[in-house]
């Protein structure tokens, strides 16, 4: 390992980007340096600022502007704090700072949920540290705790609300009763959407996180692009009306699993897409902007980690919270854990994967017709949990959900009911997590 | 720093006290040694298990099996890990072990709470880390986040259910309506309360825990001595009643705050003691053998953590988690986290801590009662939020929620009150938390 400690010296940090979280982490850094120089057992200085335009930012210490990221990442600076986001030309710099020993500290859930192991190898072989805590679920201390307090455990699932946007439109259309498309119009003019809203709702923020806390979880490489993904743009209010007649409400929520098929093999199945859960799940009181994560490990058995997944400060905290680490570390000479992908277990497709289906149809008034529609889940292997007919209280004659079985044959014995003659209308298809199977 | 790190052989485990805990780290380190290696960077071997009387364990591996435990501390080991509990001959053997740059994990929260000082002063001396995850909270990941993840942000307050007898026993209470006696015979008949349940139900374990808590998050010293308890046996099935009748519960809560004074001097207060809470409070929905723990963070904001407080698996996986730290450190040469009580925060007695009271009284019924009442809250500065008169569902006619106020002051208010013609009795009084003072 090739990186200094720090003899007696300041622990010198370059800041890329200073938005909402970057600002504050400006301010905490000032506002606080002496506490956090008895946390690290060295000062902290902040070495320079790189934003786009250094003269659109008179709050800040103007001595410290740059527009140059590349220049100041080669300057003589112990730790870099990447705030920019996105792919390129982040990743260039970030692997600068690594390959020379600087440390990273990052938020950049796009970069991590792609390159991670490029990253985590740059900085394997130059000893640098990597820490990227800011990345899922904004101040809930998460990734520290999958990847050291839980290092001897065995981690079986991490399921949980990691998108605040969707969270809050969600909630509000279970308690509004209203569609899809004004409850979006209503979150954008509250600000809890932004103007395109596609990287939130169509589910591409949390499947960046499902990777993450999958590699971290599993010990393997999954990227973004292994996430099953599915938003919440399809989410009707007959779907919310459906499952609040059984008492269930619907989240979107990324889902981690180990999976062992009967053979012993085990694979990770990550996936994001809406759920069905029951209003007495500790994860369907999560509201508004809220984060929380559910884990369950062979020996900790279930915990769950709750607070703000977004917003200037609260990112902050978690940024600090790393850069203490990645500080301490110079100064102490050691170095936080690696990442580890030992495990290398492979990405179970979507298909393979099994899930349990709550089913609403409109069905004709005759005899038969449970016959009928049985005989189809029949064929397809899959096991039926419970059934109702005839609720008065929705459009829906026959409810269904299932016991767990492979979500491809689940779609095909969905496709196969819509056909049937005596199926008026399939009023809602949803995925459900969090009963007894 | 005079820790040597390993070149290429295994960390040598010794392992003090093999009960319910141990037996499960036993197992978990014979098991998993290939995952545990993988993470670790080098094989994890158990070196020896010190056991009271070893021809009792014909379980264990006999080779590992000694009575000497000071022994087994003093040989060949990297790390030891202590789960004997209490003070006397365990100090000794830890101290022993740090002092000879020995790691050490350990759920002795006994000990931690009186002799963090002194173990930490030897850990720091010596270079070797000092881990007790186990000691709070069970499988929750908290003091890692505490000490590591809010490094960077300055923690307000930690408030939760952190011993499962008393909230087995409170939970029990609520939804049978029974009485303080009969809940704990049932408790100990069905094996949450241990047969001489003193330690749980007047409040030390927890005192313990908050001791380390707020040691932790407000980087000062506190010892269990330092906290005010208050335990359960008070706690009458009318008190629950009371709760219930304005939609709130009772729990055993240990609370660490950091308090300003109006001159800005800062201070820690630490208190374990029964609490009203609002039904809707995240903490009142933690039932049965559970634990949960909300953390307040100025920039973080408001955190909550919850799992499994107790148990042989679940506690395990703390001490497990810690092993892997300590023993990834001998093998990269680093080091965790040190101890740091760089605030020294001075502890504020519990007769200065500003409080909640509900009271509910059962007043003579005639004009003038709440003016004579009120006038006694006035004499002693304390200012009330929320009245209820003649609350036909209960045999109190009068229901008081103070503001905050010195705890002095509102005790003297009651013991005022108490005196007055026009009180026939104070049914019911308790603290509050959860809601807008």
């Amino acid at each position: 390992m090739s990186v200094a400690t720090l003899d007696g010296r300041t622990v010198r940090v370059a800041l890329l980007g200073c938005g909402t979280v970057g600002s504050e982490v400006t301010r905490m850094l000032i506002d606080d340096a002496d506490e956090l120089a008895a946390r690290v057992g060295a000062p902290v200085e902040l070495a320079g600022i790189a934003v786009r335009r250094p003269d659109k930012h008179p709050e800040l210490p103007q001595h410290l502007l740059t527009a140059d990221a590349g220049k100041l990442v080669e300057s003589d600076v112990d730790v870099v704090v990447e705030l920019i986001g996105g792919i390129e030309p982040v990743r260039g710099w970030l692997l600068t700072a690594l390959r020379k020993g600087k440390s990273v500290v990052t938020g950049n859930k796009a970069l991590l949920s792609e390159y991670a192991a490029e990253l985590a190898e740059a900085a394997d072989t130059s000893g640098a540290d990597l820490y990227y805590e800011a990345s899922v679920a904004g101040a809930i201390p998460l990734l520290r705790p999958l990847r050291e307090s839980l290092a001897g455990d065995r981690i079986t699932r991490v399921m949980g609300i990691v998108n605040g946007t969707t969270n809050f439109i969600l909630s509000a259309m279970d308690s509004t009763g209203a569609g899809y498309a004004e409850t979006l119009d209503e979150a954008t003019r509250l600000g809890y959407a932004e103007a395109d809203p596609t990287a939130d709702v169509d589910g591409y923020d949390a499947a960046s996180k499902a990777a993450i806390l999958a590699s971290l979880a599993f010990h393997s490489r999954v990227t973004a692009s292994d996430v099953h993904r599915e938003g919440i743009a399809g989410i009707s209010a007959s779907d919310i009306g459906a499952a609040k007649l059984l008492n269930r409400t619907v989240k979107l929520l990324a889902i981690c699993e180990r999976v062992t098929a009967d053979d012993g093999t085990e694979s990770v199945s990550a996936r994001v897409h809406p759920v069905m859960i029951p209003r007495s799940h500790q994860l369907a009181g999560v509201g508004g902007a809220f984060n929380a994560v559910y884990v369950e490990a062979e020996a900790a058995g279930e915990l769950m980690f709750y607070g703000q997944g977004a917003g200037g400060a609260p990112t902050a905290s978690a940024v600090l919270g790393d850069l203490v680490a990645a500080a301490r570390n110079r100064v102490a000479g050691g170095r936080g854990p690696r990442e580890s992908a030992h495990a290398a277990l492979p990405v179970r497709p979507m298909g393979q994967t099994p899930t349990r289906y709550h089913i609403s149809l409109d069905v004709a008034d005759k005899p038969g017709v449970l016959a009928q529609v049985a005989q189809v889940f029949a064929v397809h292997g899959v096991s039926i949990a419970a059934v109702r007919q005839r609720d008065r209280l929705s459009t829906a004659s026959l409810v269904i959900v299932t016991h767990l079985a492979p979500d491809a044959a689940l779609q095909a014995t969905v496709e196969e009911i819509s056909k049937l003659d005596v199926v008026r209308e399939v009023v809602s298809v949803m995925r459900v997590e969090g009963e007894d199977s």
